[in-house]
């Protein structure tokens, strides 16, 4: 597949006019870290544009959703921001009317220390639940950091490194292309692991379509552009972006109250601004094409590092529904079928157990008919099918050829439900006996609770 | 709280005039179970009235159910039977038009075999999907099953060893009680372990309120009574007491193929006949509601011995959903809580993590405002509740409190969202690293393929 953009190096800093910053404030009081060789891993971030930008967020559908969610969106709405301020290891969730107040002050210091206008900073938190921001820390903690602040892929690396939790890697990318003659960049941060599978839209509320649930261990994604792109282009385009990306990827089912997808825009690559309405709408078309293309893939690989480096996870597993008779049976069937823990657990043992398959498509809220199922398996980006059911019927493929395809570390599940023409993806991953020993908790430790 | 029934040894054949056997006629294939000192698990039993009865039957509402389910559905549909076939190892779903054969033939085996009217066998399988019964020895098993019949518990509880699957140990029960003077029994025995979160209806139609989804290892139920109850009646008393058990329990949130509970009623008690309508309906009222709390107490007592059972399970835990809108509000709250994957891996490791609680609730279809939740913990059977969340906040409680609650074998789970009157139980089970071990199947070993 040819793209129109190029991979770079690097990620939130490679657009021109971003500063980027991460410190440790120790945010989970831990102490001071004494005893690591590797000294305690950062906690807090920023992400700032020189000059003010353009943003677009997307946020949990949750019906529970954390303080910063609540500020971000309402900020968000409004379509302009330059800063973004991120702290891991507290959720600021479940903290009623005090952590709307720490939310708030957050953005406020934020915004003086980096003396930018009033609603120009937005906030993301993720860790633990139920239990109060240590504001004295994040205070500090924003003061250091905004005079840390650099251009450096560096320093983009330290604010990535920052925002995981239970990941075991940071997930960075930057991608680069030409918008009427000029160079254009798109760079990426994004943080998940586990309470993973979002359901995001604008406001937080849930649109009739939604899925069921969404992440846990929240999914954090902070893109930064020097395109020029008019505040509702933008929102439109990450709409589409996060609708086939962050939308489609499940871990283990859960929603997170904090899920979060954040992009500014500063306009500093100089080109025609992008916009959908107006006079310069039929004009920009192509341009903003070639702009979607980059972000959609953006958001996809940084979607897939998600399910990749879940808790736990031994396999990438990709389940195509097609045939179905609405995109909603698609994406039902196909969210059963990835969501199932007796499906997901016969994968980490590289058994084809196409049996749990069919269990799981036979309870979905999609229109199955048995006798229409082909269920059939596929390395990725071949075109071979490998059938194991065609028309509800056994095929006559050999045990332990589905054996080894299903031991790859990624593979395609396809299902063709035979009934009409739509189709959904989900990208999924296997269920652990390391996921389990690793979210059981420590109760020894009262900061291993939540999110 | 005082019965008007009291518990009694044995099970199926406790009731007068039941029957039962069973015996090994390897339907797994695994040769001749050379080299175990205990010899092969039965894997064939027979459950037969002396007389003919009326009988009421659920099934799975799976779109996906096995040939077995559809056979009995139609045949208990009218209204009369006097025998129960069931197979362990096979559960003859996903074997298209043979599968369909082979049912009717073990259905008709056991008239001949027994000498019954046309269309008095029922049949219920378990165990693997998508491959087909080994008829042969399906078709020597009946025939030796049905020469090995006998009235006493021994045959009852050889029969409740010959349904069990990945089962540690058999469940049974049988209670005694009075109707107009006469003495009447109900006996049951069960089976379940994963694939466990059952959803039926007489016809396996869905009904418009089914859960979204239920049991996997399938959940069998069958139950005898010499009570004597008019069929419409029987099955009104069955949709009842399954709605309050089977229908109220989950272990991984998978549906099966082959979820069956079937009940025979052969009037040998001698007591007045049980009917809701006609001249008789209003004079029946009191002994029929004695039958209807035993019945109940019978499905309820052996849904909760399949959670205990469940496949890796470690604990047991109900889910207790008030204050909602309607039942279906309480009831999604109540599944989105029991089904959290990182719920009950917190539940396993003894860890009180009402972040992940809330976290499923916010995600649920339920409405569910978070400054008015109340969530708090309880002893089985104790009316004290310790509270970690009230409208919202976090309370006083210590840490150390809840955790002691948690760290036991069996505790109650509050929920109250104080947004409505309606409420809804569930009986759940933590998620466990031995569930995943168990799950992930031996590849070498394609028998361990399915259901």
């Amino acid at each position: 597949m040819k793209h129109p953009f190029k991979s770079i190096p690097g990620s939130i800093t490679a657009p021109q006019g971003f500063l980027a910053s991460a410190v440790f404030c120790d945010i989970k009081r831990l102490g001071t870290g004494k005893g690591s060789n590797k000294g305690p891993k950062r906690d807090l971030a920023l992400i700032v544009s020189e000059t003010p930008a353009t943003v677009a967020g997307l946020f949990t559908t949750s019906q529970i959703c954390a303080a910063p969610v609540k500020l971000s969106a309402a900020r968000a709405g409004k379509g302009r921001a330059q800063a973004i301020v991120v702290n891991s290891g507290n959720a600021n969730a479940c903290t009623g009317p005090q952590g709307a107040l720490d939310a708030r002050q957050m953005a406020n210091l934020a915004e003086r220390v980096l003396r930018l206008p009033a609603g120009h900073a937005l906030v993301a938190s993720t860790g633990r639940i139920g239990v109060e921001l240590p504001m004295s820390n994040v205070r500090q903690g924003i003061r250091e950091a905004a005079l840390a602040l650099k251009a450096s892929a560096e320093n983009a690396h330290a604010a990535a490194e920052a925002i995981i939790t239970s990941d075991t890697r940071t997930k960075e990318i930057a991608v680069e292309f030409k918008l009427g003659g000029r160079w254009v960049r798109i760079g990426g941060i994004c943080k998940g692991a586990g309470m993973i599978q979002p359901g995001m839209s604008a406001t937080g509320a849930r649109p009739a379509a939604a899925p069921a649930a969404s992440l846990h261990a929240t999914m954090l994604c902070f893109l930064t552009t020097d395109a020029a792109v008019e505040s509702r282009t933008l929102k439109a385009a990450l709409t589409e972006a996060v609708a086939n990306s962050f939308n489609r990827i499940t871990v283990d089912g859960d929603m997170s109250t904090n899920d979060t997808v954040l992009l500014l825009a500063n306009g500093r690559a100089g080109n025609e601004i992008l916009r959908t309405r107006g006079k310069d709408g039929l004009k920009n078309a192509p341009a903003l094409h070639v702009f979607q293309a980059a972000l959609n893939h953006v958001c996809l690989e940084l979607a897939k590092m998600i399910v990749r480096d879940g808790e736990g996870v031994t396999r990438f597993v990709t389940v195509r529904v097609s045939g179905a008779k609405s995109f909603a049976d698609a994406d039902a069937a196909a969210r059963s079928v990835a969501n199932s823990s007796l499906v997901r657990t016969s994968w980490f043992g590289g058994d084809p157990n196409w049996g749990r398959v069919l269990g799981a498509l036979g309870y979905s809220s999609a229109k199955i008919v048995e006798e229409k199922l082909d269920v059939a398996y596929s390395i990725p980006g071949r075109k071979l099918l490998i059938y194991a059911l065609k028309q509800g019927q056994p095929t006559a493929t050999a045990f332990d050829t589905l054996c080894k395809l299903v031991a790859r570390k990624e593979f395609d599940l396809h299902i063709n439900l035979n009934l009409g023409k739509a189709g959904a993806v989900i990208y999924a991953a296997d269920l652990t006996e390391e996921y389990v020993e690793f979210n059981k908790g420590d109760v020894t430790d009262p900061a291993s609770m939540g999110g």
